[in-house]
């Protein structure tokens, strides 16, 4: 057993605290990794609140996560000590069904384990995620990390980064398409590194007028301002793709009038609230939308392998753990550029 | 000039009531028709009625004609008089846009001109449809009907048969895929016989206990009450693709929970309402929605051809022309099996 520090909330609405627990010994098939980097995802805030149904407490989120292998299990072929590698949002799943053949573990159909908050038969029933200085994950869930790139600002291509990956990749983004990513925030400035990366025009499309800088800097070809009725109008039908990132309720029709014919919509930013769909939009040009679910796990690791050619990492702010709850607050109103990254020998 | 009989309604609020105009000479590529057979479809009594914007009265809707060709113009190749012909939704398109280049003139990127209702330079300034006894249509627009079929009861297969045939051949249905049909009605009972003859495992979605034997006597394998929350549970993710009619507002959910990772749900039933779309229904599982507006020429050549092939037509209720004002009342109703259809020498 390995004694953990960790940061931790006891209940929905209390603030991250230190925590301390043990992590299991490591198996035969895992690795055992010092965490170096965590990233800060929306997600880790609605579950630390209690926001997507019931959470187990004390919850330790976190699954974005870079560091270096300690130890390895003796059956482990593929890290050996000291190797720089990273664990996404998935650290186990059934191996067995069909998703889970085809590398599609987050499809899995029994349901992948969550690198937090997952039910699971050690460290007291249910997983606990990378706001800790340890973790022990089955090798086929660890990825390694290209050595060249800035190590905690690779922390987030293992949630923002593979969640913006997969779409593109799977609807087939290429050379000379339009492609338009709706929102710059931690998912879509990815996005727009990604996109250019494949060599697609892209867009920002936002409604916040200060965002235009920054979305030329990452890359971005054109930054189209959605709260002008002119730019609406402008682009009717020219874009190939949008990738949605938007996770507050919006206007679908809005983005759907900016496709071509047999234009895709792909979603990605998970609104809880029901979105409007005017089915009209669909049907007048066989436009599509398409949901995604982050990437499986040979995909992450390609999508690493790609940042690592590419020299692309996250826009981070790189914070000490004391600092996470004031992290949450800014996160929630979007004043990040464009992760917190928790240093976590900070822990 | 041709004197040709009609009914027409002469505003919003207003029945069809017989009526009287010119049909223009035919020119070099067209076709002139006498009508046989005219189906009734849901546009028509939006249309009448004024329900999808401003309509120009009078107004005689009809875009499921069936008839024999009476002349051609000089320069037509393809029809000779006596000939048995039909006509759908579009009697034009610009002919030079990417669109119809590839054969879509349903999207064409001046807009198609419709059968009925749509602006143009002869007969008052805008088309009028088949609810009449002669019509003259460019010959482009013309599609040949196989003899061996019951002409009235193919005259549906102009709007509902294409409107269906087509998404089930573009997101590609073949044998042994498990397809649902959700809502049974004029759309709906053509999307059984259609994707049966692809080999699909055809299965009927209806809140309606009534339509179980319909279900089976058009060629569905099964029929699923979705009223009880049991088949719900039974069916959860069970489907390759859902081909959804229905035009109310309906729970847009429910059916993407009965679709298989990677499930496409086809929507063809507009309603004039938003639906409410749950993003986490289509992330979780990588589900698709995609639009489909009725289908080309070429594929609507296609469509007759295989009808003719399998001897598919539509499952009919042949009325006079004075019972079409009660047809619109039934037809509201849903109270028809499955499509009305005027018989024309009643005008």
């Amino acid at each position: 057993m390995t004694t953990t520090k960790a940061f931790a909330n006891h209940a929905a609405d209390k603030p991250m605290v230190p925590f301390t627990f043990e992590r299991r010994e490591p198996g035969a098939h895992d690795v055992a990794i010092d965490i170096e980097f965590c990233g800060i995802c929306h997600s880790d805030i609605h579950t630390a609140r209690g926001e997507w149904g019931p959470t187990t407490y004390p919850c330790v989120p976190g699954h974005e996560i870079v560091g270096k292998v300690r130890s390895v299990g003796a059956q482990v072929k593929r890290f050996k000590a000291g190797q720089t590698v990273g664990v996404g949002c998935m650290v186990d799943s059934c191996q067995q069904c069909a998703s889970c053949k085809e590398g599609l573990e987050q499809y899995c159909e029994s349901g992948f384990t969550g690198t937090y908050g997952a039910p699971v038969k050690y460290e007291g029933g249910y997983t606990k995620g990378g706001y800790s200085t340890h973790i022990v994950v089955n090798e086929k869930f660890v990825l390694n990390v290209p050595e060249n790139l800035n190590l905690a600002a690779v922390a987030p291509l293992l949630c923002a980064g593979i969640t913006t990956y997969s779409p593109l990749r799977h609807v087939g983004v290429k050379k000379g398409d339009r492609v338009a990513i709706l929102g710059l925030g931690g998912l879509g400035h990815m996005g727009v590194k990604l996109a250019a990366s494949f060599g697609a025009e892209v867009s920002v499309l936002s409604h916040s007028p200060g965002k235009r800088e920054d979305a030329k800097r990452l890359g971005a070809h054109q930054f189209i301002l959605t709260s002008e009725p002119a730019n609406i109008e402008k682009y009717q039908g020219y874009f190939d793709y949008i990738l949605d990132t938007v996770s507050a309720k919006h206007d679908l029709g809005q983005a759907l009038s900016l496709l071509k014919r047999d234009g895709t919509l792909m979603m990605v930013g998970a609104s809880d609230q029901p979105l409007d769909l005017s089915v009209f939009s669909l049907i007048m040009e066989r436009r599509k939308i398409v949901g995604s679910l982050i990437g499986g796990i040979a995909e992450t690791q390609e999508m690493l392998d790609h940042c690592g050619r590419h020299g692309i990492v996250s826009d981070i702010e790189l914070i000490a753990a004391e600092k996470i709850n004031q992290a949450y607050e800014r996160t929630v109103k979007s004043d990040v550029k464009y992760r917190f990254v928790i240093d976590c020998k900070t822990l």
